[in-house]
Parts: C-alpha cells; sequence; structure tokens
C-alpha cells in the first residue's frame, strides 16, 4: 500500500517538503465525529520547531481541510487535509542535489526513483511530511479519548538524561504535553542543554522515546500478521529516524529468565490484571488489558553541519559535503508528536475492524 | 490481512498445535522455480528439537506438497504444504485449559475469541505453525540464492555468550548452518550450557539474535508506510517470542552523535559503498545496496516448570500453576531458521513488487 | 490478494484439478459460529455432477477440515478445507497439453505462466476449485442465516426456458434447493431437455443465472471502490463462465427513461421501502435495504466434443482438435451454488467490516 | 480499500460536490513519466457539459497539482491533483435535504452515515468525483499509450441510436475523440436529439457504452480473485450509473451454444490470435492478446424533473418531490471519458504488477 495504512481506518501521505503542500487523505473514520480545529492546530504547534534546539525553518502550518468535514463532523467519507508548503527556501539545496548526504535517503531514493524524485529539501522523504499525520492524528486521537483511551509519547533517554517511564499514562500524558519538551520529569532543561551542546560543536544527537497508549479492551490484533506489535512497529518506521523499536521491557528481557521475565497474572477488583508490565500490554500480539507500551530508537539527525567525506552519485566521484541549509540538531523533541498521532490512526483502524465502521462515535 | 502477509507474493499461515495439520499456503510465486524438497527438508531439520537443550517433542514434519508445483517446479498458482501433527499429547494441557499461562496468549486470545479457540498447546498460537513458514520460506531462500541473495539468522547474544556480528553474510551464512547452533563463532557448547544450566532450574532464557541479506540491490522498499524496516518488523513480530527489533545499531545509534551514527558514502571500484554500515543496509526505508542487517529481541521461552503465580480466567480466581508438558527451555536455536524463512518470503515478494511477477524465475 | 478475497473475512482458494486435493483458507470468521458439516455435506452434493445433464466425472468431495474448528465451532483462526480429487484420469489430457482448447484458459495460462502451469484438467482453472468454495460458502451462509439473511441463487434463462424472477427471496431459496434444477417454478424437465439437445449434438448451452439476498441491512458497501456492486461483480466474475453481470433491472435501464427506471421510495409499516426494485438493492453503491438480486451470465461450456479449429501453441501450429474427457454439457445448474456459496463469503465480510469481527456470532 | 484502488499503482478519490475541492491521489506510478497538463485539460474538457443536452452547472476544473510532480514528470510518490469546486449553488438542495431523490443514493447513504454525509450536491457520491478520475486517468493513459496500449469508450446504444463496436481500438479513438459525441459513426446529432427529446419531456435517459483495448499483452489478470474481468468490474462499478457490464458478447453468450460461442484460435503471421472475439480478449480471467472489450449498461440519470413520489427520511412521511437544481437529462456522453481514464488507472496497474515499478517508464 506504500503511502497508505491501515484496513477499516486508512491513512494516505503525500506531498515534498518544497512543493506546494503536503498533506494526507483519512479514509474510513467513522461518521459523526467531533473535529476540532484547534486541537489539530495545538498539536501541529506540538510539533513545531520552537526554540534554539530546532531548525530555523518554521512553517505556520495553516492547514486547510478539503474534504470529508461538514458541519464541523467527520461524514464518514475521505477526509482531506492540505497544509501548504510557505517558509521553502530551496536555493539551499540546489548546490548538492547529486550528492548523496550520509544516512539521508538521496542515494537509495536516486537508486529508486532514477533521479526523477524531488531532490529539494528531501522531497517526498522529508519530515515535513509528518505534519500531515500529525493533524490527522488529532482527530483521531480525539475520537480515541472519547472512548477513554489515551495515547502519549516521551523522551525516555537524550544524552545523559533519562526520563521516568509511564506509570500511568493518561495523568502522565497531560503532564508531558503541559511542557515544552515532551518529558515526564521536570528535566526540560537538561534536555535542551544535551541538544544545544551538540549544536555548539555542528552536530546533532538521538534518543530514545517511549509510547503508552492506557484504556485499550484485550483483544485487540489480529495474529500472525496483524499482531498489535507487527501493525504498530510497521506504523512507526514509516518515520525515518527511527532505528528501533521494542515492547515492554524488549532487549532487556533477552537478558532475563523466563522467571523474572513473565508477568504473573492476578486479579484486582475482578479484573484480570498483570502484576509487572515486561511484555508491554500485548501477548501473542493480541492486547492483554494492561497499557501497552513502547520504545523506539532514534538515530541522531543526519544533517550536521561538520564536513563529511561522500559521493556524487551522478559524477561517480567522492567529495566532501558541509551543509548549509536549516537543520535540527535532534528530532526527537518533535518526533514525539508525530508518532502519538500515528499511532492514534492506527488504533482507530484496529478499533473499527474489531467492533465496526460506527463504533468510533458511538456514545 | 490476520494470517496473510505480502503483496504480490503472499503467504497465508493455517493450522492449530494440536489439530490434524499445520501449513501454508504461498501465492503469487514465479512460475518454473524449482522446488526442492530436500531443501525443505534440511531447513524443517534445523527447526526440530534435536537434543536436550530443546523440547521432547519432535514432530517428524512429514510435509505434503498439495497444490503449486507440478513436475518439480512452480506453477506459478497457489503452493500449499501441509505439516500433519502427529505426536500430540493434547492431555497435557487439558488441567489448565481456563488458567492464563503468564506471558502466553491464553488470556489475551481468551478475551479475543471469547473461548472458542483452540487451547490444546496453544492452539493457532503455537510454535508449531512455524513449520510452515519454513517449509515455505525454504522455496524462496533457493529463488533467492539463483538471484546471488542471501539470508541467514545466528544467536548473537545468549547470556555470557556473545557472537561476532556478520561481516560476511553468504561465507558466514554456510558457516552458521553448518553447526548444530546457529553461530559464527564457535561457541556451541556455551551456548548449549547457558541453556542446559536453566534448564536444570526449571527455567528459560532467551537472548539477542541477527539477521542479515547479502545481495539486496539498492532501491527496495515502499516508503511511507511499506518502508522496508517496515515490512520486515510487521513480518518478523508475527513470531511470538519476537519483542524487539532494530535495523544496523539501532538502539545503539540512539546514544551517539550525527557525526559518529552517519555512514560516509565512498566508492568502491565504482559502485557506491558506506564505510561503515551503522544503518543496516536501509536509508529512509529504502536499500542502500549494503548488506541488511537486523537484531530482534527474544524473550525467554514463557512455559517453565516452576510454579507460578497466575488467574483462571473461566473460575475467576487467582491460582497457582505448575506446568507439566513438553518445552523449550529455550527457543531461540529453533526461532533463527523461522526468521529466515519469513525474511526470504518478504524478499521474494519485494523483488516481485519491483521486478515484476516473473523476475525470481528469470535467468 | 490473486487467490485471496475479503478485507475482515478473507477467502484464500488452492488446488489443482488433477492435484492431490483442492481447498480453501477462510480467515477471520467470528469465533463460536457452529460449523455443521452435514450442511457443508448437503452444499457439495448441489454442486455435484448427478444425471446425464453432467459431467461423468463425479468425485465424492470427502471434504476435510484441517484447522480453525474445535468442537464444532469455528475457532476464528483460519479455516481450511481439504477436498482430495480421487476420480482423476489424467491420460485424457496428455494428447492436447499444448492445444489450447477454444475459449477456455489454455493459451492465456500458457503466455502467463510460460508452461510451468499444470495442464492436466485444466489445473489451477478448472471448475474443481469451485468444490472448496462451496465448503466455505456452506459456514458463511449458514452464519447468515442465523442474522436473517438469505442468498440463493436460480436458473433465470436457459434456451427458451424462463424461470420466474425473484419476488421473496427466503420462501423461493427454499423452492429451488428442493429441486433437482435449481429453478423457482416447476421447469426442471424443460430444462434437463434443452442441456440434453445440445449434448446429443456434442455441443453446450449457457444461460443466465440470478442470485437473491434477502434480509441485508441497508448502508453496506463502501463507495466509492468498495461499492457493494463492485465488491459482488469482482467475486462472481472469479468463476471462469460467467461473462456478464447486471444489478436490478441492469441492461434492461439502459432502454428506459429515468421516469420509469427510478425507484419511488414509500413508507410500508414505517419502514422505508421502494415501489419497484429496479436498481436491485442498491443506491450509490450502499445496500437500501430491499432485496439485492443481480443477473450473470453463464457462457456455454467452452469443452465441446466437436472437432474445433485452433492452434498448438508450443509447435506454433493451426491443428484440429476433438475433445475427448468427460465434460458438462452445461455448468449453468452446478454453478448456481458455487454462486450462492461466493455471495455468502463476501457478505460475511461486509457485515464483518460494518459491525464488527464478532458481529456474526453474536445472538 | 474502500476510496482506494490498486495494488502498486493506487488511485484514492476524495470530495464533496460543494465541498472547496475534489480531487486524487495517484501513488506508485513509475517515476519519470511525462506528465502533460495540457492532456489532462482536454481529457476534462472532454468530460465538461457542453451543450443543451447537459447540466447547466459548468465547473472550469482549474485543476492544480499538489504533488508528485517535478519538472514535469512524475517523481515516483504519491500524485496528488486537486480541483476546486467553483460553480456551487447549494440553496438548491437545501429544501430536500432529508428528502430520498429515488434512486438517488441519499437514502442509503443515510443508513450509512447516519446523517452526517454532506448533502449538498450528492455530497461525496456526486459524479463531480470523477473529475479527479479523469485528470489521473490522462496520465496514466499517455503512459499506457507509450506502450502501444490504447483505451477508448464510445456510446454502443442511446435510445433508438446504435453505434457499431470497436474493431480497430486505436484507430477508432481517434475517431471517436474528434467528435462532440463519443461515437464511432457519425451520429452525434441522432444521439443528441435522443437526448434534448427525453430533456423536453423533463425525463433523462440511460444507454450502453463500449470500452476497448488495444494492444494489451496476453497474460494479464490473476485468477482466481483478480481475474481481469473481476478488477474492471469492481473498478467502473465504483461509477454510480452503472448497472451492468459484460465482456465480449457477454449476455448474448448466455443464448448461445459452444460451438457458436467459443473463439478459435488461429495463426497471423506467426501470432496467435481468435478468429472472433466473443471472449472480449479474456479466458479464464486472463487476456488472451485480443482487443479486450467490454460493454456497460448506464441507468438514466436519476434526477429528473418531474414530479416523484418518495419519502421525508427524517420525517418519516411520504411527500412528492420536484426537483429545481441543474441536472444531466443523460451523463452517458460524460461518462465515457471516465470510463477511459478509470480503465486507464487500473491497467497500469496490472502492468506494473507484472512487468515491476519502473515498466511503465521504461523506453
Amino acid at each position: 500500500m506504500k503511502n497508505s495504512i491501515g484496513t477499516s481506518v486508512i491513512l494516505t501521505v503525500f506531498g515534498e517538503s518544497h512543493g506546494p503542500a503536503v498533506g494526507v487523505v483519512l479514509d474510513g473514520l467513522a461518521p459523526g465525529l467531533p473535529v476540532d480545529e484547534n486541537r489539530i492546530a495545538e498539536s501541529l504547534a506540538r510539533r513545531r520547531p520552537c526554540g534554539p534546539a530546532d531548525t530555523a525553518r518554521v512553517e505556520r502550518d495553516d492547514f486547510r481541510i478539503v474534504s470529508g468535514v461538514y458541519q464541523g463532523r467527520t461524514t464518514g467519507t475521505p477526509l482531506t487535509i492540505l497544509i501548504p508548503n510557505e517558509n521553502v527556501r530551496s536555493g539551499d539545496y540546489a548546490a548538492f542535489e547529486h550528492i548523496a548526504r550520509p544516512s539521508h535517503a538521496d542515494y537509495a531514493a536516486q537508486q529508486k526513483y532514477h533521479g526523477f524524485q524531488d531532490p529539494r529539501g528531501g522531497g517526498h522523504f522529508s519530515g515535513r511530511i509528518t505534519a500531515g499525520i500529525v493533524a490527522a492524528g488529532a482527530i483521531c486521537r480525539q475520537a480515541l479519548e472519547a472512548k477513554g483511551i489515551c495515547v502519549a509519547t516521551h523522551i525516555l533517554r537524550l544524552g545523559d538524561v533519562e526520563d521516568a517511564p509511564f506509570t500511568d499514562v493518561a495523568s502522565e500524558a497531560a503532564s508531558i504535553e503541559a511542557k515544552r519538551f515532551p518529558l515526564i520529569l521536570d528535566l526540560e532543561e537538561r534536555a535542551e542543554a544535551v541538544i544545544l551542546a551538540a549544536k555548539a560543536e555542528r552536530d546533532s544527537v538521538g534518543g530514545v522515546i517511549q509510547t503508552g497508549i492506557g484504556g485499550l479492551p484485550a483483544g485487540l490484533g489480529e495474529p500472525w500478521f496483524d499482531s498489535l506489535e507487527g501493525v504498530l512497529a510497521r506504523a512507526v518506521f514509516a518515520i525515518g529516524g527511527i532505528k528501533g523499536v521494542e515492547f515492554g521491557d524488549g532487549f532487556g528481557l533477552a537478558g532475563l529468565r523466563g522467571s523474572r521475565a513473565n508477568d504473573p497474572f492476578r486479579l484486582r477488583d475482578g479484573r484480570v490484571v498483570t502484576e509487572t508490565n515486561r511484555s508491554g500490554g500485548i501477548n501473542g500480539g493480541i492486547t492483554n488489558g494492561m497499557p501497552v507500551i513502547f520504545n523506539m530508537a532514534v538515530k541522531p539527525t543526519p544533517s550536521i553541519s561538520r564536513v563529511q567525506r561522500t559521493v556524487d552519485f551522478v559524477e561517480g566521484k567522492e567529495v566532501e559535503l558541509e551543509l548549509a541549509g536549516r537543520h535540527d540538531p535532534a528530532i526527537i523533541r518533535r518526533i514525539c508528536p508525530v508518532v502519538t498521532a500515528l499511532v492514534s490512526v492506527v488504533l482507530c483502524d484496529q478499533l473499527a475492524l474489531r467492533y465496526g465502521t460506527d463504533y468510533l462515535a458511538q456514545p
């Protein structure tokens, strides 16, 4: 499905960094869901660069709903959102159109698209595309909240800064989004300092982010191949900067014995729960009613201002590259709302598949 | 697609652990590919329990090709393989049919299937299903080899045993498969000792496995949502024991700066390569021509013989569970050929999508 | 999806006419549905040749459920049915393996599969595959009946014999299936005579069949591209002998003016109905609550015993062909239960998509 | 997939009749295909109302390519086209928002979308959406032409006017498109007279249209369920006015004996052809190298100005309806370029699946 994801609720992304607009089509949402443009704007604001730790390219993100909403509610037919590109400086890129920026998609895309891809600002592979995902996700997330389901994403590790893991997603979500950096603990200044230190050395940093989903019913996921782990992993690996996904204790489980790794089941007020949640809320690809928790490795932004060795793939020679342009020394702050949005879309799809197309709008 | 994966080459799995048979349908393979039943048998043998470190349930895996092969070659129409279940002792499971084995799919499946799932031996969620995947993968892997593409999986970490990472997939693949344990270095005895030590304490162990793909052309993968990372991750998360996936240096990248994490491009004999391969052969979701390398976290087998606390979800009470039955103290050895098989199927799909349905059989 | 159809309930077909078996995998059915093997056997019997008007190849159709059923009910995991091929006389086909039987798939398949297709008895393109569809459909149809939905198919036109169209699907379904020929009116002998007359002249006949669906709720179908018309048409065109599909008055509407073709809405006992049903129960691709009615053109069986002119596509020369083998002078009787079965599967998928995966098993 | 169609080349439609815009996303087209905006404009012009036989609502169709084209060629990433709605008179519809126009989607959509659908001008079910399809199809058709494949659609029957069937698609395509009415013979005035006669009586007319595809290679189509017949039928049934599809002689075959219906194979200049083409170029769901020919029944436009009996589905009472607004007395002229466009998209998908994603752009 290439640029589409989902079975009952289907998200399609389109656009290039320096083209007229980026956007999304969100097809299959239940009719009658409220569409709050303020929520969309807030989500976009959270993704937007907003200080010295981010890129200097700031877009206003004046999104426009082109279809699928009537009188403030979803119609049930495709919902299209367009976000024009305005603050574009393509000249920045002209100089190295044929030069493979290390660890960027340039060379791989050249091999795939034979030079016809739009090279300006990464073209279709730019993080700019995520603006549309965030807008779509804001609508889905609101629908999930009405069902008591909460999704949030925070920075778990950035340099030597270590945030607390999720323990109660809903309350921590509020705390995370009240801050300028998505963190549970009050570590904003230290986190920013890590990024600025890298920036000062014309370098970039990565980190680990964590998504929590509270309130999901047990029984979601369609093994073998639409296990919830598989579906979520496929979704988040769409984001270029993500290079690893682990559910629950993930790679930590690899070093444990079964007697330590297993989550004992208990009864709490007649409800089946697990004492620990090392499985991240998923057993055999199906939710078990505990919070779904997963971590993602975010690589450092590949655009750095230092001199790098690389090749000109048209001329066929080795060259040195010194990137000008406006770059994020870290995308980790901005990637959090994108993951939250994408996961919200995926969960709406899963719920619609399981409970029917009208479910999300039912009282 | 639930129990199916793929777009042009589509694998469907079916069966239950204690039902008459497990099997697969593999649809869309190019017509004319050789089907070597010895290769299939060898792959199944690699997955089979074979010593004190494995379960005592040994199946002969007398597979039977039911459709899609004529005169030793694929017809291009659905290829069905059936593997009867023979060595079945369902009585082992009768005692705890309503008791949620910790970190198994039992409870989640109960919530999803409302008690109608086949509980014997894990039913459809049993590792037994992977026998079919291995059989299908053997055919696909042979097709890949004819195109110069090599897939292999080994144990990277098991207790305190650490294998060498892939450096040259094709030659290491041969070395791995010549051993009784899938390892590059000569660490078989130490690896087995780790497992037997856990078994002696009625416990189990997990570990980290690594898959390498050599010889893939650059330009494979369909971002955003069919990025090769997303497609491979979705596939391997189908396997119940896998709880994490990382490409290249994965979570290791999260702690690096960009200047250390980026892979500089170079020319070698006129070919574009990268000096390092921290990206695992994939940039922006598309192969860059370097070996594709990814690691997976395998949790310890949840079936252990120790007393565990859990619940009876039909009676609605807390109970203690002491598993009899025949279990693997570690599935890490047996999971390697399964991942290799599944990845081989996925790659055949990707190649057919990119180069056409006949490509794999073209000389 | 090639040999699979459906989104939430997915049917996959496999097998060849003279291979070991044909079969189906039916994935995504609600858990807990009763599986009545007698119903399956009855449906298979209806498809089976049973007299001088049919082929002399009679299979016992000893189907075997290989997975997905436990204690007489669906488990919710893939349901696999295998039907062995027994009465096989491949020698009949050896003589003309490279000779394109006119209006058969032989030549087209040769171009697609480059000679690797199984040529015996039409291989994967044989009507034999429909046995599996009928078995799967029997389970689905029973599930629909529990929801008050009735599917039936009868011969509408055969030679100069013209049956009455559906007016009340449920009662007419009973009447149709009580007869040896699927007809509403008592025209069995005349219908058989048409076929025997053709047979006597070593020829074959086609006809028009009609499917009716009673009890479907309004609001089914997902325009634009999963309009119920599109979904049903795609399904039935899988059957080789069907060359046309029309909904309601179909091609008859083309000759009418709007004032005659429109179906006026009326209220009957507070329920919205249409006075006429020229639209066949579908407006804009969505059910309107009236019975869904559609007709299909069935071409005469292409296998006839007369001498035909054709080519040997391996030798590259024109030849004369005189078919021996055992053929149906008309498949129209046997195609009716196949269409009913396939439509039943499609409707289960549509209902599961709209109302959720558990819907069909809910009381 | 709801509003999307295709596997390798995927078309998604969005928009409402009276919303800001309609449009399409076309994903998966080969990179490097020329995009000629004049061709798109010409195709849109062919679909546009242009005389007394059409609706008075004339849109300028100022399409805008929002993504996927760079320097006049496809990039290989999603191609988005937006067509603003300008000449909108929503007031026309306010009066009967809750009144089911007979044989329109209003009531069925109400049942599906529970009143949240956009009712203005038919909302998402308006023929207006087809403008986007025509624009996308123009790009695909040009790509097909470069491969020697020609698609065209003409009116085969309209009232008592009967056009000649296709005999040589490429040359007849030119002739059809040179005329103001899509006809092979010089019957434009008679055709227009049929429509004007209906209009004079405040009525509408339907008809039969025929699509021909010349130059398709043999071997396309993926039985069972992606038979070319199934794929094409699913596509064209997306168009609301189409109520029947037949391939080759279609329903005419139902009345023939096999000896008359079969197409004998012959050799012509070493190439395998059929003497007749009653199968419409498809055997067993796969192309046989002959022109693919199929007819579609177009019902008369349901919007007529006569008084009609119907119901107010909100008030729950029977009412009389007299439609004002601007309607086509026949859409048959305008539907022809839509079918041609949609079929062109489907064929690009089929070719990309069979020969690979780059095929269409290869010289």
